[in-house]
């Protein structure tokens, strides 16, 4: 079993998180050579943690987004997202966070998340519920949707996808936070695309600990065990509770032209 | 002219928003009659401030989302929204604010913005800049977009538009924090929707003073004079810089059925 220092891993990611605030409204962020963002704030805290977890779990692999790749085969792994949210935090929107996942042969196993701006913390580990900010959590329970229920999705959706769907559509700038208001039941789910591991690995162990699934849009389990390549999810999924998960899908299109895209990408 | 003492002002701002962050994470909301959200801090912060700025500005109106209607035929008259963003400040969403606009003949003319979670602030009054956080603010230069550049639009979205647009689009769920990121040019616009005077006046003065423009989707100026007597906007609208606003129009297009029921309120 892991043998994790909660509190100390707090105090990691808070202090993390002040340095990130530190650069907030105040950063210029530049394209990576997938286009994404980066920006001194990602660099600096993925620096810290990644140095300061190899040393205190020695044992342990690291996969992060900016740089830190080592052990990836090892039974457990990080999963580190120093910044998850980074193209919303250099817009200057609120909802960005630390991704700490743990992953165990490949396979959610705990997670830590702190979003700075809100002071919210998300923590799941094996055996435990999920907690936000030290309470329970789990995801909405059954019941017919009405205009106020809200869905969370990613901010392409207006190309890729069609959606009837009676509520609203949110899309945060963060897959991790996306999953976690599916996780303790604000959102009723969250439709994500183009995952990395240290996007989802973190959020989807404070899902699994709620009673939420993470699924395809054609039904499969969502695998993480596909990312550990470092590459990003290849069909959409959706994060929620089990039943909600099951009508969303019925209600949510992918788009001709992007359905070419999808098939020609699952068959090179 | 007004004589607006804006340190007194910034002030009570403050401590409304220290007593609406005190009820984040740990309030229910309740519908009011139009369906739309209400929680125990927004009737407070209107309490408050209606409560001061009528003593303090013996001559102005006031016209409060929640209750406070006073003079609203006066030369001066404030639109306060105590919490813009309620739904989301109940879903634990952070981009919530308080708004408070000073309308002259009814019209924009000066407007305070304070969003607590961000420590944001947003202030414009006749002859000088826009300010964001002290700082001069200016809508988003010309120039081509493309896929890191985005819009805010509406939770319901999905229904009610076809958009054609290479970027991102979010919803931020505050209509006020829309528009003030379309004049600080962060987003290239906001399409807004239903707004109430109280949820843009504030934010309309920002944008002026920021270069920006507001107009109908059909192409008319924004006129807030209509919105006096406390109903919603009938047309869908658009923030932000004059070329963008004019390019977004043509890519925005409302849906059949919505249009039918855009026709039939236009012609009662």
């Amino acid at each position: 079993m892991s043998d994790l220092d909660l509190k100390e891993l707090r105090e990691w990611l808070h202090e993390c998180g002040t340095v990130a605030k530190s650069f907030f409204n105040h950063v210029k962020g530049t394209r990576k050579s997938d286009r994404s963002w980066v920006t001194e704030a990602d660099v600096q805290v993925e620096r810290i943690l990644s140095e300061r977890l190899a040393r205190r779990y020695p044992s342990y692999g690291i996969l992060g987004e900016e740089q830190a790749r080592s052990g990836t085969n090892r039974e457990f792994v990080w999963a580190l997202d120093p910044i998850d949210g980074t193209a919303g935090f250099v817009a200057g929107l609120p909802i960005w966070g630390i991704s700490l996942g743990l992953l165990r042969n490949g396979r959610p196993h705990a997670g830590l998340l702190y979003f700075p701006m809100m002071e919210d913390w998300y923590w799941a580990e094996p055996g435990g519920p999920a907690l936000f900010n030290g309470t329970a959590l789990a995801v909405a329970a059954t019941g017919e949707w009405d205009s106020e229920d809200w869905l969370s999705v990613p901010a392409n959706t207006h190309r890729r996808f069609d959606i009837d769907f009676v509520g609203k559509i949110r899309s945060l700038g963060s897959t991790a936070a996306s999953i976690c208001y599916a996780a303790r039941g604000s959102a009723i789910g969250s439709l994500f695309v183009s995952a990395s591991i240290w996007d989802v690995a973190a959020a989807l162990a404070v899902l699994q600990a709620s009673g939420g699934v993470a699924e395809t849009l054609s039904g499969a389990p969502f695998d993480c065990t596909v990312l550990l390549d470092g590459s990003q999810q290849r069909e959409p999924a959706l994060a929620g509770a089990p039943w909600h998960v099951a009508a969303l899908r019925e209600r949510i299109h992918i788009r001709r032209w992007d359905r070419q895209r999808e098939s020609s990408s699952a068959h090179p």
